[in-house]
């Protein structure tokens, strides 16, 4: 389901184009389990996206809005797959140098990511351009989260004011459409390239994750463990490359 | 303690200043509260910070590090205003169209904001070339909040991988400094404006705050709902006031 993501909206006597932003509850089972500030739309998707990146699920469970929109909440059916109330993140002495005993910690388990694709620099380098944002066109206020083939051919793209929920809803409607784990996928970001969203990429399955802004140090140590392709500030015609470079011809 | 911010990193066989993102979980009378990813240094502020724009503390209760920097863990002295566990987002049927119902369940309560200063508009546009962004310069990985007096000049400035940190650690050393509530202060933010920026800026008591990026409906609808100044794209030698104009000249 499509909503309007963006509202007009009056200041010094104009109008306006807003990206909107709501709480949405997802509910586990009639639990609630999590409370995200989201752009209206796909939102069985982010819900799906979410708990797939949490480890939670690791198929395209039931999933439902309920009958009165504006209750901004989810349902999804259960058993998930472990306790969500179980401390992800745990940090010990090993935390702090951003070694492994860091990210062991703080991690989601996911599987090895495959060889994937072999691309060239230039096709990284096309890729936000071709990562559609209409809302972001409008509003300037949402970011993007895009899914392509290994010869970079968009298959989803997701606007949303929380640059992880975008992600979330690319993943959401992955799983809906059978496509995980994106072996061959490239996923590409409209922004900065956190552990979080690093995170999400790898337990999608995707072996290439570019952003057009900059990674953190987490991020990349993140990519390397996973053995992923990372690539930062993919803009103005050129991308860096600090993970998996294996993958990078040129 | 301030920390480095970044570090080098090896990539396509150069070496780039990438911004530190780590773990840091705060904890309260020994107990485990929260985890947030962030950039090391001043973490006994994002502590305090947080805790105050969550409404769980009103003064600066006593916080330390523990002895193994490496733990990344602030300790901070009990007790709480409340108890933590209590959810603070809860969606009814009346949330969903941005309307007072909606705030009300999610926003945390604030003391009404006072008049606050009047400012020139060219006074608000010249902000963010004074928010002293050195690590950003360096890595182009990190957000920034900086606080600024009625007459424009910065009086705390703090960066971070997370936005909300970096507002976080504003807050937490005006609050260590007896600086709360911000009565005549100015916020500018390197960013978006989201609604949890609104509202922590809303709890410090901040009259007017400034974004470089765009505002979300529910940002604009917290701010106008407490009387805030609201102000974003404020870039390039313009601004657009979006709440709160009676407090802008010119």
């Amino acid at each position: 389901m499509t909503m309007r993501a963006w509202e007009e909206v009056e200041r010094d006597g104009k109008r306006d184009a807003v990206a909107i932003e709501e709480p949405l509850e997802i509910r586990v089972d009639g639990r609630p389990l999590s409370v995200t500030m989201r752009t209206p739309g796909h939102d069985e998707e982010l819900a799906l996206g979410f708990l797939y990146g949490e480890g939670l699920i690791d198929g395209p469970h039931e999933a439902g809005l309920t009958a009165d929109f504006a209750a901004n909440t989810v349902e999804v059916a259960g058993p998930l797959l472990r306790d969500p109330g179980e401390r992800r993140f745990y940090t010990t002495s090993s935390c702090g140098v951003c070694g492994k005993g860091a990210l062991e910690e703080v991690a989601v388990a996911s599987a090895p990511l495959g060889p994937g694709p072999v691309v060239d620099r230039s096709l990284l380098v096309a890729l936000p351009d071709r990562l559609q944002q209409p809302t972001f066109e409008l509003t300037g206020g949402v970011h993007a989260t895009g899914l392509f083939d290994a010869r970079g051919n968009l298959l989803i793209a997701r606007e949303d004011v929380g640059r992880h929920n975008a992600m979330d809803k690319v993943v959401g409607r992955a799983l809906l459409d059978g496509h995980l784990p994106l072996t061959d996928g490239i996923l590409c970001v409209s922004g900065r390239l956190s552990f979080e969203l690093v995170q999400k990429a790898a337990v999608a399955g995707a072996p290439i994750l570019v952003g057009v802004g900059a990674p953190s140090t987490l991020a990349i140590a993140l990519a390397t463990d996973r053995h992923m392709t990372l690539a930062g500030f993919t803009r103005r015609g050129s991308t860096n490359v600090y993970a998996g470079a294996e993958r990078v011809r040129g």
